[in-house]
């Protein structure tokens, strides 16, 4: 039996938003961000993707356009802001497995987001499983525990258990998509 | 007489870098937060130019080209990162002029400073007045306050003589050839 909950914010917690609506998990990253920012309740951007550009035309009367680039492999991450004074760096990424492998991540993004905790920032990965349309936020610390243990011979992989186990799930709803800040005041701002 | 000093520190501390070396103010904003993050100081970087990709091509066995594509305007600022825990937020403008003038700084980049530091963030200007080779920090709330007065009849630009009033000076070097997180204590970490 289908329950209908009077109350609609019960009905967003039972919705999965990215997988009934079919929205891009960045596209929702990105929505979410921007309710954040209109509500004053954090300020995070996506950086731009990054382009070596190698030839451009300056047409008369007419902005530069630029006939030749590359895309470059981003130096950082995809994420940053600030969050209760605090820096605020991630990753995203998705998969279709139920286990996240971690050559898909560059190791300079590793060791990127193990710089900004050194610096006493808040980093990690938030990492969606598509087929079980799960989003777990995991702790780079924490993942780098793994990450060591794959460079010596364990799983090179982050599976969906260990991910329930190390990490915090993230609620998709409807406004914003995928309310990852909850997740981050239960990790970072425990006692707060 | 010129007085060379035993003491290199010293003698680094005598020259303007900027001007001596024709340096350019962004790659020496480069060169500083690499040797920041070099040296475990702080993990600041300079965001990717932004660009609006229209025609992409994908020649076989070689990687995307991008053949058509606009500079677009950054919905940011130039520079963000962390520092002792804090984000840290900045635009670096540069000026030929005694007076820097506020038409040269987008409003919505004043906004994104103002806001960073609604949520407890570092946000400023760094400014260099090329003519008499200095460079100022700015606090975006001290900026707001004379950028209001511009608004309403006052002086539309910061001379000089009030960025030295209200900003603090950062000295010049070799390694860093701009070491502004010692102003950055000076005026935010005071009496930590």
């Amino acid at each position: 039996m289908r329950v209908n909950y009077p109350n609609p914010s019960l009905n967003q917690q039972k919705t999965k938003v990215l997988k009934s609506h079919g929205m891009l998990f960045e596209n929702a990253l990105n929505i979410t961000n921007e309710y954040y920012r209109i509500h004053q309740m954090a300020h995070i951007y996506k950086k731009p993707t990054p382009v070596q550009v190698v030839k451009v035309d300056y047409p008369k009367r007419s902005k530069a356009r630029i006939i030749e680039a590359y895309y470059r492999t981003p130096s950082t991450t995809d994420y940053n802001g600030v969050y209760k004074g605090r820096y605020l760096d991630y990753e995203a990424k998705e998969t279709n497995n139920l286990n996240f492998a971690f050559k898909h991540i560059f190791p300079h993004q590793i060791k990127h987001l193990t710089d900004v905790a050194h610096h006493g920032g808040i980093a990690f990965l938030i990492i969606y499983y598509k087929r079980v349309n799960e989003i777990y936020i995991i702790d780079i610390n924490q993942f780098n525990k793994l990450y060591l243990e794959g460079e010596n011979g364990g799983q090179k992989s982050l599976s969906i258990l260990k991910a329930k186990e190390i990490g915090i799930l993230v609620k998709q709803g409807y406004t914003p998509p995928i309310d990852y800040l909850k997740a981050i005041d239960e990790y970072y701002f425990k006692g707060d």
